[in-house]
Parts: structure tokens; sequence; C-alpha cells
């Protein structure tokens, strides 16, 4: 039995529960002083305050007095792709219009094509170096997304990607089916039959080969209509696909409103989201998964946090990692995000980043919060209190992450 | 005499020349693919494409075919300081006011305060955790201000505390004396004796001790009139002190004209800078040193970096690294919203915090540019471009750091 003693927590600062927390609980999050975690075989077993007992044969670890939080949940990425999109940036500050840059071979059919021609080794191998790069920030469970194979034979091989990092890499990862992400080139005039692919060739394929557990779709003006929205995701919940939904990015068209009636787990942006769209949400316990590093790149607007939780939606935040609109995983700067442009206090920003980010991911009986039965998953803050961690920007503040009771950095 | 030869760079990136770029000539810079460079004793001394040359004992470096660009340069930092105010934040977002805030002991006098109570060697130590930090980020020269100190004794402690550095850290520290930083709490009712105390105490002491190189002043509604910024730069003058001026943060009161008025070398901040204010910093010579991450921080606009860089003002960029607005030293992050949010294009962004950078603190002549006789200052990039490192947020893109021809990280 292998056990780690963590002592000498100036402040533990976690959520508790094995729900998300919506409301005036968002920001209701428990603060211990001198405190010390006791995890064994990889799971939480005793938190306590004052002197930490002896425990005979555990690894103990000084936290010198800093803050020490859940790991962090980072629920939403498209982490499996090829290529980066740099060029784009460039162009479009020398003056290309959006047009151009996709007549120049852009755009997200670009990483289309690289995801398509890389191979699953390729994509394994790539992605994996992410993943390395977001536990140095202290993510410790994440969500990655298909979705820029756009065919049966290259969605698979993006699933099969992650499903190799759940093997082989110390994150937690978890994925979703994102078969409807647009319509490719190849089928830009016969949206039915990509629609009907994605339903009836591509969801059996990967319900048989058990590799998703999440069914995404791109609700948008010019992507997905809410009407094939709402048939991608029945479609998926026939497999065993639980839905999620990109809503309310650009225009508010009604996805946000489709996944209050449908009980997606999750909705994603909302940046645009109407009063409607929140009520939807929270009638159907959806919680909002807001990306705010995404509205940072594109200079867009920021999603509507604070009605959400006043209107008693529990509110994640994720980085919403891409080589197009966000190429950022840093989830430090989406606490930062969401204190200085979503006005979140920090209690409820630790709350967005762990707890609820675990239950946008059907999670959070599992990670998100530190109490006994949770899975080990901590980290040791640079960082005297939970104010520090959301004030400092641009530094990675982490000093050590702990993953599953073993010390992964 | 020590040599290291960087071969197999894929792009070299870089500003050419030993002072300011204005107008088109700030995005007009060298890009060489398949380049070397040859450093001896700490100065660059060849730069080629093409096989690398052999050089007898010469330490070789290979650049993996990445990118490589001159050693950052942050031009604007409060680098030494007591204490952090990490608690406003929280009391902001719980609707605090700033009154309330002030009252409470918060704000800048809290920072004062602590610079106070702390000792020069407390000082020293936290600023060299903080310069080893910006050379992560590729930081190889930087500026460091007082002004939190506000009376002679300390005043002279915070900049004893820089010489330090310069002794002590690889980094190049240029300091400036900034004793018109505010009026301290015990000169609130008697101004003109503050301001006497800054000009004939403090600066004489300054300039017999031969520890800054630039007399900065805030001149701002609340803090110096133009007046007052006039008087403090002139006595700054007279002791051999080039006069800096933080500008038109919040609002235009005359300080960008009275800069180009009394040819400041540079002039800080600049968010609100009038059309009279960028045409008098053109007349002037005056360096626009734009602070885009304190914009960020503090929710304001940003400085019009475009029409300055139109109307032929050198535009730089730092970071204003300092406890209250702006609690970010990553220079990386400031690239990033030159390019997001001054919709800079990369190659204006690189000669910001480089060349222009070094002319802000009258360096241009030795660093800030990878050219034969410049100091061999370079940052080693995992990246394989510049648009990458524009376009990448949130992650540290250094993959090493050379400073005078040694590898630092």
């Amino acid at each position: 039995m292998s056990k780690l003693l963590l002592t000498n927590i100036g402040m533990l600062a976690t959520p508790l529960g094995k729900g998300p927390k919506k409301g005036a609980e968002q920001g209701e999050i428990q603060i211990w002083k001198d405190a010390w975690v006791l995890c064994e075989d990889g799971l939480i077993s005793q938190v306590g305050t004052g002197p930490a007992p002896a425990v005979e044969a555990a690894q103990v670890v000084d936290a010198q007095g800093s803050l020490v939080t859940p790991g962090l949940v980072d629920a939403h990425t498209h982490l499996i792709f090829g290529g980066w999109r740099q060029n784009e940036l460039g162009l479009k500050l020398h003056g290309k219009t959006y047009l151009e840059i996709q007549n120049a071979g852009g755009g997200i059919q670009s990483t289309t094509n690289a995801t398509r021609s890389a191979t699953e080794e390729e994509l394994t191998a790539k992605a994996a170096k992410a993943l390395d790069e977001m536990m140095s920030f202290g993510v410790t469970t994440c969500e990655a997304k298909s979705g820029y194979g756009l065919a049966l034979e290259h969605e698979l091989k993006q699933l099969r990607a992650i499903r190799r990092l759940q093997e082989e890499h110390p994150m937690d990862v978890v994925a979703t089916f994102m078969g409807a992400h647009l319509v490719p080139a190849e089928y830009k005039d016969n949206r039915a039959e990509y629609i009907r692919l994605v339903c009836e060739e591509m969801m059996p394929a990967v319900k048989e080969q058990g590799i998703a557990r999440f069914c995404d779709v791109f609700c948008e003006a010019d992507t997905f209509s809410v009407e094939e929205a709402r048939q991608v995701l029945e479609a998926g919940l026939k497999y065993g696909l639980r839905p999620k939904i990109h809503a309310d990015e650009i225009e508010a068209i009604g996805g946000s409103q489709l996944a209050g009636e449908i009980g997606a787990i999750s909705a994603e942006h909302l940046i645009v989201c109407p009063p409607e769209g929140i009520a939807s949400m929270a009638r159907g316990n959806v919680v909002a998964c807001l990306l705010p590093a995404t509205s940072f790149n594109l200079g867009s607007t920021f999603a509507p946090a604070r009605d959400m939780v006043n209107a008693g939606v529990a509110v994640a935040m994720a980085t919403d990692f891409n080589p197009g609109s966000c190429p950022c995983l840093n989830l430090q700067f989406v606490i930062n995000l969401g204190c200085l442009k979503y006005r979140l206090t920090p209690e409820e920003v630790l709350t967005a980043v762990t707890l609820n980010a675990a239950a946008a991911i059907d999670l959070a009986d599992k990670v998100g919060s530190v109490e006994p039965g949770k899975q080990a998953d901590l980290v040791i803050w640079d960082a005297p209190d939970l104010d520090y961690i959301c004030y400092r920007v641009g530094s990675n503040l982490t000093r050590g992450v702990i993953k599953k009771g073993v010390i992964v950095r």
C-alpha cells in the first residue's frame, strides 16, 4: 500500500461534494489553515488540521506553508491535431481577410488536412507533449475531443490516440467524439449525407470500440443548425454517448436552449448566451463550460458568467486548447481571466476549474475536490493563498503536482 | 578568449541598427534562414547563413532548426518592492471600492510600507528571483525603478538593491530613480516640500553614488501635474539623469506633450495619448514605451500603438512588472498582447521588445539586435518561426537563453 502524507499546508482550499456547485454554492469553498492530507493507494484517505499524524511507511512531502488545491480539471480541449496555424495570425495582422486565408489553404480545413495526414503515433506524441505541459500547470484530468478527422478512419485515429494517452500518460483523459465539428469540404454540397455518416457509421464504430464517453456538436450558424445538432446528439444517446454542445459562440441560434431540453451534461462557449438559454440550462442541470481564453484570442466579448451563477447554473472554465481559435493550454491563465473578465471571485473560479469542471465530464464523484474517497490529485502552489494564484499573471505558479498519490512534478 | 558557435538556426529574426526604428522601419526586420552566429568574448563577432564554419575551441550549440532572436529587453519594471497585493483582487471582486481598500491599508502606500520595512538584502533576494524568471522567459536586459521608498533612505536602498543585482545577476539591469512616483502620505498636505526633497536631497545623493541613469516621474491628475513633472525632470537633467515620464495612463493632462518638449528618452503607458502628444513625441524623438499587460490587468483600453507607428514614433513594449497594477513579469505575454490588442505585426512586435526597448533605456548601441559588435544576448525558441511565438499564448517558449555568449538557461 503506497502512502503519501502532505504536511505543512498553509492554506488548503477546495470545494466539497460529488456534484456541481450552483448559485451561491459555487463560491462556498472550504478553507483550512495549517492542514495535512494523507493519500493511500492513489486516494485521499484523511484530511486534517494542526500537527500531522505519524504515518508508518508514508512518503512525507512538506508543502512549506503554501497553498494546496485539488488538481485542476480542463474540461474542454481539442488536444489531438496535426500542425499549427501561426501563419494565420501574421496574415490577419498584415491585412488578409478570413476568406483570403481560407483560399490560401488556411482555416480549420488546414488542421483537418494536417490531422488526416498524421499517423496515430505522431498525433499521440504531439499530444503527450501538450499533456506534460498541462500537467506542469497543475492540470491532472482533462477532456479531449476528436473532430479534426471528419472521416470514419481519421476520427477513430484521433480517438485511438486519446486511448493510448489514457494508458500511457499519468493524466486522466476522457474522450469526446465530435465528428460533427464541421462539415468537411468534400461534403459541402451534401450536408445530410455527412450527418448520416456521423450518426450511422462513425457512432456505431465508436460504441463498438468503446473509445468515447461523450458526443459533442458545433451548433452555430455556419456549422450545424439546432435541428441538425439535436439529430446528432439524439443519435449519440442511442449509442450511450452523453451529449455536449458548442453553443452560442458567435450567434445565439438556440444551442443553449437545446442543451437544456436534451439534458446535455455541459454546454460550451456560451459567449452570447441569451437569458432563455441560461434558463434552459438551469432547468436541465447543464454545466456551463466557459472558455475565456478563446474570447481573449478572438478579441470577442466574454460569456455572461455572473448571470449564469445568479441563475443557478454551475459554471466550469476550460482552455479550449486548439490550433485555431485558442492556441493556449494554460489553465492558470484561464483562472486569471475568470477573475479579470468574468468578475468571478477567486472562490468561484476555483470551483469552476475543479469540481464543476469535473462535473462537466461526469467525474465529480472521483476528482475535483480534496476529501476522503476522492482521487489523490493535488497541486502544491508557489503561493501563500488562493487570491495569489488569481492575481499573478504569466508565471507558472505550481511548485508540485500530485497525481493519484504520486508526485509527477 | 571564450567562443560560442550557435548553429542550425532555422530562422534568425532581428531588427538591425544602433538606434530606434520608426514608422515603416519598425516592421522591416532581417530574416535569415539556415543561419549561424559566432560569439566571442561576450560579443557577436560573425553572423552567416549556410554551413557554419569550423571554429577552433568554440563551444557549439545546435539550435535544432528553430527560431533565434535577440535577447528580449524589458524597458519598464518596478522590480524592487516589498510584499504583494493579491488581497486587493479578492476584495475588489467581492465588491470593495478603491477607497475602502485604501482605508483598509491597501493600495500603493501598502507597497511603500512593505518596501520601507524590508532590508536591502530582502529586496535584493526577492528581485533576484524575479530576474531569474524573467530570464527564463527570454529577457536578457531590463530596467528597474525605485519609487516605493519615497524617502531618501529608502529610495537609495532600492537603488542599492539594483546595483547589487547588476553585480551579482547575469541580467543587465539599468536603474531609474523615481522618487516622484507619488507623494507619500506624510507629505500629503505639503506637496512642494516633497518635490523639493526629491530634487534637492534625493537627486544629489543619487548622483553622488552614481546609482541611476534615468529619472522618471508619474505625471497624472492624482499624482504630479505637468508643471511639477517638468520641475522634477529638469532637476534630474542637472544631475545627469535622463528624463522618462509616466504619461497619459488614465487622463491626458499633457504628459506626452511634455515628453517631447523636454526631450525625454521615453514616455511610458500612453494609454489615452492624444494626437498632439503623439506629434510632440515624434518631434522630440521620444520612444513610446507601451505597457499592454497593465491595460490587461486594469481592464482599461489599449494605447494607440498603430497611430504612433504611423506618426513615426518608435514603439517599445515592456511589462511594467509591479505588485499593484501589473503583477506580471512575462514579456512573452506582452508579445501576445502586442499582436492581439495593439494589432502590431509580429515583425513590429519583435522590434518593440528588442531594439526599440533597448533604445528606450539608451542601450541600442549595445543590445537589441543580432549583428557583429553587439552583445551576444540571444534567445533560442521552441518555435519554428516568429509568427509562432506571437500566436501561442500561455506557454514559456524559450528553449535556451544566451547572455554575453554564455548559456544561462
